[in-house]
């Protein structure tokens, strides 16, 4: 990190470039999303690109709608969800697009529906107190957040930079002050913590005020929202882009909020770039922002849906609105990359300014099919200096059969942080396959607490139990404590990623008190045609006994069980009274006899087995989500359980998509895994090995070493008869033939 | 019905017809499916019509594929989804492709390929005895059941058929007395109940027979397919055509089944036309096959997955093979109407004869977009002579908002019925929103009893309770006796298709002995731009007292309810102990203290509301299937129940759905019903009526007549102080104005 002298040195001359700036093209309306060049220039091309006219003419809809309704500026009163909610979002929504269209097309009924609306709003707002449904902490005005109150001064602040030379002065002032200075000082001082917050909340804020400063001209906004309130730099929107980022653009909360994030980052970035263009804003850490749009784009799914790694709904993808401004600008500041445009076209949408004109010009004169957005295997390290663990994402597979395995083992991830360390995820054709639940919360939707972060969210959702990673004693990882957890990181132990051999292993040793915990996950794929399989080697051992909890929350139908169980048919008890466990019906139980158990599932076109080692004492379990919830707050969810108890234990688990079915053409074959039985071959401080017995008799050898993680360590060991020499920290071998 | 001696006559007469066809064509190979112009006039089309390029070319894939792999031609041994089943089933759709290749190419070595696999079966099968994995009662050869080897001899014969000139007279005379006769004659005298069956393995049986005898020219197995084993008519495919469907297409087994006959009806009706065409089969009672596929595409949700009546699959779709060649040949064959060719387009695909050259052609030379199908409002009987009830379907809106009430009043079903008079399903914008279990199987899945349908299908999916109609003191219609129950169907008591008022009402009295039941279904769509409203009143009356359940099973989240329940959150039980309660968990209890209870779910970009009549005794119970479910043989699925007790009970719903959710854009608007309260006005013999109150403040009347259903009569009605006067059945007021 820089040291404290040289980024005072660096703040002052960012606070003098901006004064200049200001100055400089303060008077210039509209600038900071749209000039009114870029409009003429939009209208003159929209016959000539699609995309651009259908984006123009959703636009237009909405502001020709808006203009024919009954203007309504209600008094607040509801949560999300409720009527003045939506018509408070909706009534940015249609001034946002109504500005655009006004700087378009010239067409001043546009203008004049906006300058009415904020007309209304600037009488409104000085006479409200609080949102009746604010939390105290964190009141809101306009909304039961402050976060929407930030919402609707981003989108309101674009259209009034396109109004504001149509406005008189008189409209001017009374807007300006009626409006606009009253809600940045609402967010500047009533929440003053959430705009000093380095987190997504905090990124709004800044940028509202911000945009704001730019488009009336008030530098002292400007600066607040770039330095923070104290102007010394320790907050505001730099910090913001200095803190949330790790430097290959991994953003701390998650990828759920850096869709949400990359919003105003990007929107008040673009801003500062045609006001304070000496700024250099997209340069900024090594154009961080342009590694966070592909950093948030390698965290999806092949449909787009984020990977859901702590809070997230799963509806949100890289079609969400948030995801056409990263995008599209992006796509016009960092060298128009072709890559970006197959996801645009999806989208069917762009942004009608200089970046959605550019990306329009730029898909239709691609020639040729636009190449499918790049997935690929890749890590991304977590923390500001990128030292606070990571995650890896393994694939193999083209586009339609991509098969993703992500593993974690990052920083807790602020406020929406789950207690996860270790956690892994699969996808596969295009489906979710072992998931993690996301977050317990139905947004905007009125009946389930106007739509907040329910209860189950943080009794449940953020619950270790509630991932495909250990749980000790059915207890969540750091006690459950926000702040201890954000102390601490899993450390990635080692990788390689590409070949036809992925690996990633991290350790942890600060989630459990005296647990040392490493997780090594492989992703191979033998041969071209065949699946992949990954491979999970949980190695867990303290000086004490303890219960050990793995479980896999799939997504599928249970198909069946290599093992004997015994379903509670008759009655369902919870599989435990706390940290989670009191939210899962315990469905059946279970043991092998014969060292492994196995369980399928059937998802989507595909068979999936879960093969497991399992002595006498390991214990299988079927998990549904759904006790202990009175109000029906959680999505009924199923897993499969396998528990151990000890002092070392080691769980080895064989992940396998086999087979394929086509329910519409009657095919089913290979329902039946390939593994026959897993075995330890050894598990100490320096060396874990297992043994995978194929059904065709083939044997694959997994060896890590647990003691030295260095590329170029050598290895020699005698294990059960056998002679094993290999070098780096890992190795496999099929019928005893080094793999890689 | 016709009478004995003119049928007689009438069976003379096609006899001598039949003999006489296949006399005067019976030497010209191949005729039955494609002839040898077809072939080369559709390869010299290949480059013309996209869609018979692509058909061909997969065709062509799968032939080449089977080409190059070594031919297996295994002793059978496996159920479904094992190796052997699979293996069969791949070599007669090698053998069918290979064959139709050849007969478009010329190309010898696909007819060699063809030749050479049946030499092998000519010699396999007579070393067979009954297959392994047989019932007694209905053995199977090369398959598990003798559907799939009359499966087996169908494509078979298209591919002998392709390939019967080319053969040497050595050749055909193994292959004819070596795999097609012994199969023939398994399926006629081995499976002589199977081949004499009105039943959809009847039809797969005497195509394979018939198609056979169409080949080889083997009058007696004709005449044998077409008018059953004693070639008296009362069997064969004749008496199937006559018998399975109604006088207006609707095929007593229900959709899921309509689907799998109409291959073996339209193929072997194709082949009878090419070979006998003088038997006018496809004008067979007035076009009957005709009406038969328009009837099954209208029983489809608009993404074309049939409607779950009696037995069904989910997966089953207008997308599979078997509406492949329905469609093509009904386009050729009745007047190539533009209305099917948008499903084709979905489809993918075209037959590989002249039907499906036709259906490329038509597509290829369409001027401008497509027709979707036109899904419309629409009844059908049931029964050969259209007097065992049947179903209706009302809907609104356009083919993407397209919203569907199903209502059955049907006959049994045959084997396949389920125990659901008077049930009813509600689909919207697409998506299944009140839906019928269909059956408990697993198509195909080796682990899921080789796909057979599993014991829960009789003992839970059949049940009345698993259907969204009423169960009367926990016990199934008809006693769950299959053969009382097909003596019985429900009467349509009066129906209005196409308004703003849309209404269908039936009686049952046979279904629960000493019980009326009357179902009167509304859909109202009040305003072009609003979403329309369901309501449903039952009436049921009874001497004795008893416990009335009325259940609605959802597909989609719960997100509220009206009235204060009581979740079982520590411990679930089964919400009975038979007739498919046992495998219902009771997961909450409730009852309403306003006289109104209503319960909301979100079901993709909608909400939807059940409100209903609710007295201080009147019980709700939520509902989730997987009790009593040792294997986890059934999906998860929720329900919403409504409980009465008494002689005389009401229950009068409205099914709403109402508002926007977009977890993409963040939008939800509308969450709440609209609706107030539901009074009931009246309920006795001669009339019932209901009040529904608004929110707004706005009052329908619903008033049904139950003992004069004349659509002329007059009814005048004094009911709480307000006079009603009205023609026909039924009335609706909004706020005392008649709506219609």
């Amino acid at each position: 990190m820089m040291n404290r002298l040289l980024f005072k040195t660096f703040i002052i001359a960012h606070i003098l470039c901006c004064y200049g700036a200001v100055y400089a093209q303060g008077n210039q309306h509209p600038l900071i999303f749209i000039s009114k060049s870029d409009g003429s220039l939009i209208n003159k091309n929209l016959s000539e690109y699609p995309l651009l006219n259908t984006s123009y003419e959703e636009a237009k809809k909405i502001a020709d709608k808006a203009l024919t309704e009954k203007m309504d500026v209600p008094v607040p009163k509801d949560p999300a969800g409720g009527y003045t909610h939506e018509r408070h979002t909706n009534n940015y929504k249609e001034m946002y697009n109504a500005g655009l269209v006004y700087t378009i097309t010239g067409d001043k009924k546009y203008a004049d529906f906006v300058i009415k609306m904020l007309l209304i709003y600037a009488e409104l707002i000085p006479t409200l107190k609080n949102h009746p449904e604010s939390k105290p902490r964190s009141p809101g005005k306009l909304f039961w957040q402050p976060l929407n109150d930030a919402n609707w001064i981003v989108y309101s602040a674009v259209a009034y930079d396109c109004v504001y030379d149509y406005a008189s002065a008189d409209e001017r002032k009374k807007i300006t002050d009626g409006a606009f200075r009253p809600m940045c000082d609402f967010i500047t001082t009533e929440n003053h913590y959430m705009f000093n917050l380095i987190h997504n909340h905090g990124v709004w804020a800044c940028a509202a005020v911000g945009m704001t400063g730019l488009v009336i001209g008030d530098n002292n906004l400007v600066q607040e929202a770039l330095y923070g309130s104290d102007k010394d730099g320790k907050s505001g929107f730099i910090a913001q882009l200095d803190k949330l980022f790790s430097p290959d653009g991994y953003y701390t909360e998650g990828p759920y909020y850096t869709r949400y994030a990359l919003l105003p980052f990007y929107l008040f970035a673009e801003a500062l770039q045609n006001k304070m263009p000496q700024l250099k804003i997209f340069e900024r850490r090594n154009q961080i922002l342009k590694k966070a749009v592909y950093a948030a784009l390698q965290q999806t799914n092949t449909n787009g849906a984020f990977f859901p790694v702590n809070d997230d709904i799963k509806d949100k993808s890289y079609m969400t609105p948030e995801m056409v401004f990263a995008i599209d600008i992006a796509f016009a500041e960092y060298g128009q990359d072709a890559d970006l445009l197959s996801i645009v076209t999806k989208q069917k949408k762009v942004l009608l300014n200089s970046s959605g004109l550019k990306v329009a010009e730029a898909i239709k004169n691609y020639k040729g099919a636009l190449p499918e957005f790049p997935y690929k295997s890749v890590e991304y390290t977590d923390g500001p200096a990128g030292k606070q663990g990571g995650i890896t994402l393994l694939r193999t597979g083209d586009d339609k059969n991509l098969t993703t395995v992500l593993f974690k083992y990052a920083s807790h991830g602020l406020s929406h942080g789950h207690y996860d360390e270790l956690n892994m995820l699969l996808y596969d054709d295009g489906n979710e396959i072992l998931q993690d639940y996301g977050s317990a919360r139905f947004l905007n939707v009125e009946q389930k607490d106007g739509g907040r972060y329910l209860p189950e969210n943080k009794s449940f959702a953020e619950q270790t139990i509630a991932h495909n990673t250990l749980t000790v004693d059915e207890t969540s990882q750091f006690g459950e404590n926000e702040e201890i957890a954000s102390e601490y990181h899993s450390d990635k132990w080692f990788s390689s990623l590409g070949g036809k051999v992925q690996v990633v292993s991290a350790k942890d040793s600060n989630a459990y008190k005296g647990i040392k915990l490493q997780r090594t996950l492989f992703l191979i794929k033998k041969e071209k045609n065949q699946k992949p399989i990954c491979i999970d080697v949980i190695k867990v051992s303290s000086p004490k006994e303890h219960q050990y909890d793995l479980p896999f929350w799939y997504k599928g139908q249970f198909i069946a069980a290599s093992f004997k169980y015994n379903a509670f048919t008759e009655t369902q008890k919870p599989l435990g009274n706390k940290n989670g466990y009191q939210y899962i019906w315990n469905e059946a139980e279970g043991k092998s006899d014969n060292n492994t158990g196995a369980l399928t599932i059937l998802n989507g076109n595909s068979y999936y087995t879960i093969t497991t080692t399992a002595d006498a004492a390991t214990q299988f379990n079927f998990l549904r989500t759904g006790a202990s919830d009175p109000n029906f707050n959680l999505r009924s969810e199923t897993g499969f359980l396998i528990r151990k108890n000890g002092k070392e234990q080691l769980f080895a688990c064989v992940i396998e998509p086999h087979g394929v079915f086509n329910g519409v053409t009657e095919i089913s074959s290979g329902s039946q895994s390939s593994i026959n039985e897993i075995k330890t071959l050894i598990n100490n401080d320096e060396y874990t090995g297992i043994k995978i017995i194929f059904k065709n008799k083939e044997e694959w050898t997994v060896l890590v070493a647990n003691a030295n993680n260095r590329m170029d360590s050598k290895h020699t060991l005698d294990v059960q008869g056998s002679s094993f020499s290999w070098n780096g920290p890992y190795t496999v071998l099929t019928n005893g033939k080094t793999f890689k």
